[in-house]
């Protein structure tokens, strides 16, 4: 066979030929944008000419700070057609974080959109590598800033040659894109992520058992560009030729339920934070969303209740899937196997709220304390993986043998498998609560409270306990109008049924919100020292 | 990332995990199986450990003569599961050519199917390199035969090691297979399939825009296992999970039909004339095939008529595609863009006709006589492919370098390729009627003919012209029953209003039936012979 490397480009070259004449639309700070592939393609190969009059070479870093729409998105594929690195940064990191990210992947190169210019602004001086900025903006004129040289994206555009080759010197192993992971401690964490690796990946989201992302799609992912190559969708999107919906910067629910009308939308995806909000909006509003078939949701374990009101109130699909930043990042995807499709509305909602199937593709180990655990939905273990899109360190850190050893990645997620290959993610091994040495799993409890209609939000907790080593206590956010109406006790009684007494919370607190990382997961570890402050306990 | 090999032992793998009760069904000489892809499993690797123990090492051919059934695909894994080649032979080649393979390919090992012992049995002392015959039978005593040493398949099993590892020190690039495509003149010429090809090869086939294979298919592939991997869906349905339906040798129209019915067949694959045959099987006999979801046709142009009949008569999706033994062979997948969804029933009827566009991992070229062609649906050139599953020579094949130069794989496929990129056969090179210094194309006029409701066949051919240099005849079958009611002038009025006057054949002869190769397709140049013939006309 012929040794033709897997190449990002070359998705971008299929799209330009093959899907021409469809449109991804873009809504940036002052307007929306419709551009054909054919159009994205040009300005991708100006771009990529341009960027190679400023000096960027093959292996340099590109970073990005900016929201989903169609620049980064020309961004995506015009660092790596280059034989250049994509850095997405995460924008609501600490700008301490940020400072570090830039400084140890050596971005040579900044685009920022405008409205997140002042950030950078105030960390300029810590940079140590960046030569250039490019503000991406639908205005004409430069913003004032103290950034220099700073060069307008849309004029650097216009330098470059429109038919400019995308490289064809890249061995399919080269480092493509990268992107950060915040640590429990410490500075955050760098996955570099190969041409390979994403071109598999994207293969992995058009089969039609996973995600099927297809030619008939309109995609519009909610998860930001600046996360995990916001879940894979730009690339697949761009080479099965879908159409994209760039929802822009700092969207509502009420954007996202419009654009969802309005645009025809079919598959969308991001975290359950964004769903919850999205629900409350589709519940109050009066929307069209019929054209939805599928709404991906990943990042963290989507509530049982959550699920139930995507499918049964509202008759919209939902499909949990598992990923994380080392794994570029689809891992499992859950579906009924076609024998299940009889099962009743009850037990496919409790199939379906697991994290599904692992890919095919990869390899996964489950590993208790004894070995692998077997596959009957009970034992409990941390999850391994192994595959051609799933990282083999951490970028130049010495953090890399925590997690990868073995030829495998320790995910450091505790899940269960059952009889289908299907996994729960049951905790977080380091939020595992051991209670007189047996292990409670946080996760499911808090799914447990979620279910309760009061309830906007749950958090389960360890506290340090004389008698018991560890003892959970869950703390919740009440939907509105239901602070007086509910208490501990209502909750417990509602939860009793489904688990042996001893995982039963030792108390319910109500907070207003749950502090959240910058990825819209529970902070578990802020968390817990609220509690413990609460009841004035010191370590 | 992760330095993993694509390999098709984990594909299996994957299949014995995550979807071990799933069954392949599997009808032998003798009686129906119903194996589940654990057991499928089990006996592979049961089989990888006895070949071993045979002396079959890493890198060793393995060749079967074989019907479609679960030990030929229990082989399909165990030869490249353990390092090894599976090489397939086609049983319905001349006997010199399969003597000329089986040498060529030094096959140390032959499966022979029991039916298929006499034809090996013939040519047994012009083998040089086989050095044990394995029969495949559903009985348990060896039949009386002249091969030795001479093995029972399921005796040979019982002395394997049912947990038998899959070969972990493959390279992916690794040779995993091997097929021969007749030549126009000469040997047959052999092409090696990769484990990197069949793997990629295997996504492109689940993608939700190609044949999008899926766990809740039930497959049928009707193309015999002897051709080029056949297409590919043994790899595609074990590796995603899909029931396989295996119906086994010497089947009929009839045992299609029934199987449809009784297995719920959702997907099945082959070639036109295949499809010609169940149509008429379909018409006279009351078949629920409700369940069908595509039927894949390829091997060679499907007349717009058959595609009509299973499409407005039937009811049955049908999906044209296109390939090549060099090209493992999905090269391009017929589908209607999401903005054709709206074009009448015959605008539809014309695109689907098409071979379509090239599936996602591919590049194409269409070069005419001054260069590439536009894409306008007009132009013909021949098509180049290029690609990770695109052959890059013929094995040890001095003709090598007639089809592989410049980086590109000339198909020797005369095509048009229209505005959304998709392509026509028009033609093969050699078989193209050059007219007064222009083109004529015989697939063209084929076609026009076979939409007459009472042609059954029809092939086209050129005869030499002192005036002209070549002149298209054009060969009828027709339907029973209308011999004596269609003539020359109704066929030639029926297509005249499609054509330049130019084009219009000068003669239409009638024949009982036309010569096909062992693949189905029509055998032009022993027509051609028999059409000089007929006007007593001598090189």
């Amino acid at each position: 066979m012929m040794q033709t490397p897997l190449t990002i480009g070359s998705m971008l070259e299929h799209a330009e030929k093959f899907f021409a004449k469809k449109e991804v639309i873009s809504q940036t700070h002052d307007k929306l944008h419709h551009l054909t592939y054919a159009a994205i393609g040009e300005r991708t190969r100006r771009l990529m000419n341009a960027l190679g009059q400023l000096g960027v070479q093959k292996g340099d870093r590109v970073g990005t700070l900016a929201w989903n729409h169609h620049r980064h998105l020309e961004i995506y594929f015009a660092a790596p057609g280059m034989g250049a690195v994509l850095h997405t940064i995460n924008i609501r990191l600490a700008p301490e974080h940020i400072i570090y990210i830039i400084n140890h992947a050596e971005d040579k190169i900044l685009f920022v959109d405008e409205d997140i210019l002042p950030l950078i602004e105030k960390v300029r001086d810590k940079l140590q590598t960046v030569e250039a900025f490019v503000v991406m903006s639908d205005k004409d004129e430069l913003p004032a800033s103290n950034l220099n040289p700073l060069y307008s994206y849309e004029k650097l555009l216009q330098t470059g040659d429109p038919e400019h080759p995308f490289e064809k010197n890249i061995d399919e192993n080269d480092p493509a894109g990268m992107c950060y992971t915040s640590a429990t401690t410490g500075n955050p964490k760098g996955v570099v992520y190969s041409h390979r690796g994403i071109v598999l990946h994207s293969y992995a989201l058009g089969l039609a058992d996973t995600a099927a992302i297809s030619e008939s799609d309109v995609s519009m992912p909610v998860v930001p560009q600046f996360h995990v190559n916001a879940w894979g969708t730009p690339f697949a999107c761009t080479w099965f030729g879908s159409t994209q919906v760039m929802p822009g910067p700092r969207f509502t629910p009420k954007r996202l339920a419009e654009f969802i009308e309005k645009f025809k939308v079919t598959i969308t995806a991001g975290v359950p934070t964004i769903w919850l909000g999205l629900l409350r909006e589709l519940e109050q509003g009066d929307y069209d969303t019929s054209s939805l078939r599928a709404v991906l949701c990943g990042g963290s374990a989507a509530p049982k209740g959550l699920i139930q009101a995507f499918e049964h109130k509202l008759g919209i699909p939902f499909a949990h899937a598992y990923g994380a930043t080392e794994t570029t990042p689809l891992v499992t995807y859950s579906r009924l196997k076609s024998y299940q499709q009889n099962l009743g509305k009850d037990e496919q909602l409790h199939e379906r709220a697991k994290q599904g199937a692992l890919v095919p593709g990869l390899e996964m180990k489950v590993m208790g304390d004894t070995g692998e655990v077997a596959w009957n939905g009970v034992e409990m273990g941390e999850l391994l993986l192994r595959g051609p899109w799933i990282a083999s360190e951490y970028y130049e850190d010495e953090r890399t043998e925590q997690a990868f050893h073995d030829s495998w990645f320790h995910t450091g997620d505790v899940v269960t498998v059952d009889e289908e290959g299907n996994i729960r993610i049951v905790d977080r091994t380091k939020d595992l609560i051991k209670s007189g040495g047996e292990w409670i799993s946080s996760v499911e409890i808090e799914n447990a409270i979620m279910a309760h209609d009061a309830v906007f939000e749950a958090s389960v907790v360890a506290i340090p306990d004389a008698e018991w080593q560890e003892r959970p206590v869950a703390c919740v956010v009440l939907h509105e109008g239901y602070a007086d109406k509910i208490d501990k006790d209502d909750l417990l009684s509602f939860i009793r049924p489904q688990f042996a007494k001893w995982w039963l919370p030792d108390d319910v607190l109500f907070f207003k919100d749950i502090p959240k990382t910058s990825v819209g997961k529970f902070l578990k570890r802020q968390l817990r020292e609220q509690v413990k402050a609460h009841y004035h306990i010191q370590d």
